[in-house]
């Protein structure tokens, strides 16, 4: 199997050069202190335990699958003792309050881990991101009781967590789900209902499983204003915190799927089981999006990081299999042909999937850093901020390293040529892994309406301002040093404005205008997005080269956004264009004219 | 299983509406007359045997998969009852020269046959499709006996035909191959050496399987002026054709792969088995090269065949599933939902699929129609003008085809939601079997070197100024009743012609600024390619209109037409202008800045 190496150098380039986070974490209040010593030894832990412990079972772990064995998920050989290993090694809880067991860390951190743990194996990662997912809706909605109760264990690794929202007649559309929560005498909930596509849904990693589960309450209005929040553990959790017996929940299918083989997707079905509200009656879709925007950062990191491990592989074979000359003369002649990194395609593909996975994780720090400030920030005014940014990067950063980590895996899959088709060599897996990044905790589609229609039309594009004042701002002080880079920047600045305002405009008209312009506004969006942190990374490492450092990989920073101008950014003309050529063209025909 | 329904009104549009077949066919020489009613019976025998036949074993074909058991290839439940029937029906040897027991019908006939083969089931049309290509050089390069003993037996289906030219360490660069063919005393050649990655290399659908085998003779000159093409089958076959032992080819392994599971990629080893020289010594990449164009076509038939299959699932699901509302208000008030074809940006899904496939099908029934004429053409001049259309148009059918033919899969798995990630479905299949089509047959990479060095460059771009002349008639054609397509489509015509004397100059320069520009100019070629064939289509669909027809057909046209010109026109800006960043934002960095 191909070596696998946990990118440390890129990621600390951005997280101490561009993003600065020692001052980010010295600025919280409310969280742990992350010093450089902290943070270092963080993610070389991690990065060791990802390259270790889960990078080996990732083949493996695809071929086997999961099976369904008298109810019971199995995993593949590995998954559970990489399990224990990552609770035994504390990595469970590294972002909870400290109150209940949590190591009170930064959602940056926990980001930084969770790239490094997914990249290496993104199925078994699966498990440990429910259970961070459940473990924010706990944090932010439960009682003090339900954190005692239900918190602690999950932050401990005892038990895991998983999020049921979907159900067969309801994907995008929650508002239509039927799982109905009948209110039991004692305060709690009777759970009944089938929920589908559940991650992490079974397993045998641990005793107990916490479901967080939508459904109606009796009186409840229809649509997502009658949904409500429940924890339904998998077995009853007695008032002292120990497991009993079965609750009702019972996992009667597992799904085929394309990819992600080792992680259990379920079919499961409540009968009667016993849940206990959290949150709000009715105010379910609320504390669901606790749960999905930090998860919709995760799954655009997911998306990169395939790409990334698809880059290495795909590099690392391109220095190496010799096919072919060089048309403008041999540049290994002692050798049967030259090693394919010579010819000018396959370095573009190459650098298409270093722009795409080095500026997409700049995208996502970011947009951490943002999250981080929206919670603990020092003031009010900060953390309003950051929270108007958080939401208007999340639907980008989700969309938009989706699609861009499955074309970066492709071109890695591409460069392998015939071998790339095959299984053994692994790459095919990451193409079939990735596929599902665009789909789920909200599609392509539903993260371009929310970015159009919530966060940009509906705020006044308040955020977006802001963010292209800042591209204006690199733009200027790149202007001596990257000038190619500079112009076309500010530019894309001006540009970004005007789009947005023609936009809006005609959805003012009629709202189709919003579904019809949004897909290809988001990917303009985002290559907008990554032109602002191609140019600032280009200008820190044209710093570190001015002031005599000839490392190669600075060169390789600059060459990098060079190249991100020149052949990617020109794919925001295209997507400009498709997002002005209005409603008209997609509505005009009837359904039977398809 | 979700239904499948061959294209045959499609079809016919372009091939009598748009194409004019019926004057095509009665214009070629040395050829069976192919009148209105054979044709129409052919598509209609074609088209049932497809859906009956094939597309009930393609699901199961790709969850069975072949098996290798005692060195025999087992194929899926049903593959080889299928070949039987295909065989009983006549279908073996349409397009094959009477003289041997072909049916004597033109090029064009077999893609329309193969391509609904293939789009009902790629996996087991690869095995006719070898054979075709097999006996493609046995006819053009056999000898009188060759043919006789060889030709014949392939036409009657007897036995199957393979291309045995990759090695583990000679992939696109093929010159590297190092398979020998020793002289026997004879006549015969003893074949040795071990190839890979050969499609149909073994089965269990007859007793006799040729291979022709690219290999080096004793005194062979290196690279590709020294490789010599065999016959090769894998029993031995006496003067009298009656079929021997077997013949020292071994499948000593079969590839687990991504995709067309159904159909056997095998490891062959050859001891000294024994091989007939065809075509001249030392000639052998010239044989090649006349089984590879015609394999390069279908390759994009494929392509385009399964997104195709996976356009008619993404329609139906998306007029039957119901999620959310109309933005611009319910279309189902009665439903629990609105069907999801109203949401304009699933309705630009679908429109591109219907852009791409039903552009690429009229890109492909072009090509092979001057496939015909360079072969069939009744006087030299035509004969010449149109194999150097061929030769123009052939890199792009495969290339563009093929990378469009994965995006609109994808389009159509996306479609689907979560359910599209589920093997159940069927969709996630047609993504994984779509894959293969960028890389086999000369990759995408290879695909756009030939197109811009060798059929552009080298010939001074004569086919592609008579496209473009082609071109700007159309936009004359077209400028009252579709202005804004007339318009768009004159300035790319011109955009074109400069873009490639651009390219042309710079490449006079520094041969590398042809592989810098190859890709993102063949993509260039290809949406340029599509808009004429676009214009064309519509100003048909739009004279029935006008005549009063009020078919819902001629709309889709005409509507698909204005989409493909709103919405997937543009991206060829992206690609233009990345075709002439030039080399050296992808040559200037070293290796190891990567």
């Amino acid at each position: 199997m191909a070596e696998y190496r946990t990118p440390l150098r890129d990621m600390r380039f951005l997280i101490y050069d561009v993003l600065d986070f020692e001052s980010h974490f010295a600025s919280l209040i409310n969280r742990e202190l992350v010093d450089r010593a902290l943070l270092d030894a963080i993610l070389d832990g991690a990065g060791q335990f990802a390259e270790r412990e889960l990078w080996p079972i990732n083949r493996t772990g695809d071929a086997q699958g999961c099976r369904l064995v008298d109810g019971q998920v199995q995993t593949p050989d590995g998954f559970k003792e990489a399990w224990q290993t990552f609770v035994a090694s504390g990595w469970s809880g590294i972002t909870g309050d400290p109150a209940y067991g949590g190591q009170g860390l930064p959602h940056s951190m926990g980001l930084f881990v969770e790239e490094m743990l997914s990249t290496a194996n993104m199925a078994w990662t699966m498990y440990p991101e429910l259970s961070h997912a459940a473990m924010n809706a706990l944090d932010t909605h439960g009682t003090e009781e339900q954190k005692q109760r239900f918190l602690a264990p999950l932050l401990r690794g005892e038990w895991t967590g998983t999020m049921c929202l979907t159900e067969a007649h309801a994907g995008s559309d929650v508002g239509l789900l039927r799982t109905r929560a009948t209110p039991n005498l004692d305060g709690t909930y009777a759970i009944t209902g089938t929920k589908i596509f559940i991650s992490a849904g079974d397993h045998d990693f641990v005793d107990n499983i916490l479901h967080l589960v939508l459904a109606r309450l009796p009186d409840a209005p229809p649509g997502t204003k009658g949904i409500s929040l429940f924890i339904v553990p998998k077995r009853t959790v007695a008032e002292d915190g120990s497991v009993g017996e079965d609750n009702g929940v019972n996992c009667s299918a597992l799904e085929e799927k394309m990819g992600i083989h080792g992680s259990a997707t379920c079919v499961l079905n409540f009968d009667e089981a016993t849940g206990y509200l959290i949150g709000e009656e009715h105010q379910g879709m609320r504390c669901m999006f606790t749960m999905m925007n930090a998860a919709r950062i995760i799954v655009g990191i997911q998306g990169m990081g395939c790409a990334e491990a698809a880059y290495q592989q795909a590099l690392d074979y391109a220095r190496e299999r010799l096919q072919l000359r060089s048309l403008s003369g041999p540049k290994n002649p002692d050798g049967p042909a030259d090693p394919i990194i010579v010819h000018p395609d396959v370095r573009r593909m190459l650098f298409t999937q270093k722009a795409l996975v080095e500026g997409g994780r700049a995208l996502a720090y970011y947009t951490v850093q943002q999250a981080d400030l929206a919670e603990f920030g020092a003031d009010e005014s900060i953390r309003q901020d950051a929270d108007a940014m958080l939401d208007f990067l999340t639907p980008i950063t989700k969309a938009f390293l989706s699609e861009t980590g499955f074309e970066s895996v492709n071109h890695a899959l591409q460069c392998f040529g015939g071998h790339g088709f095959i299984t053994e060599t692994g790459i095919e897996q990451l193409v079939r892994d990735a596929r599902i990044t665009l789909i789920y905790e909200g599609s392509t589609q539903i993260q371009a309406l929310d970015l159009l229609g919530r966060k940009v039309i509906l705020t006044q594009g308040k955020a977006l301002l802001r963010f292209v004042g800042a591209m204006r701002a690199a733009a200027e002080e790149c202007a001596d040093v990257l000038p190619e880079i500079a112009g076309r920047l500010r530019e894309v600045a001006d540009e970004w404005g005007e789009l947005t305002l023609t936009v809006a405009a005609s959805a003012q008209e009629d709202l189709d205008e919003v579904g019809a312009a949004s897909v290809d506004y988001l990917m303009y969006s985002g290559y907008a997005t990554l032109a602002y942190f191609w140019a600032r990374m280009a200008m820190v490492a044209q710093a570190e080269l001015a002031a005599g450092e000839t490392d190669h990989f600075f060169e390789g920073k600059v060459a990098t956004a060079r190249f991100y101008f020149a052949r990617l950014l020109p794919r925001a003309e295209a997507h400009r264009r498709a997002a002005l050529a209005g409603a008209e063209s997609l509505l005009a025909l009837d359904q039977e004219g398809f």
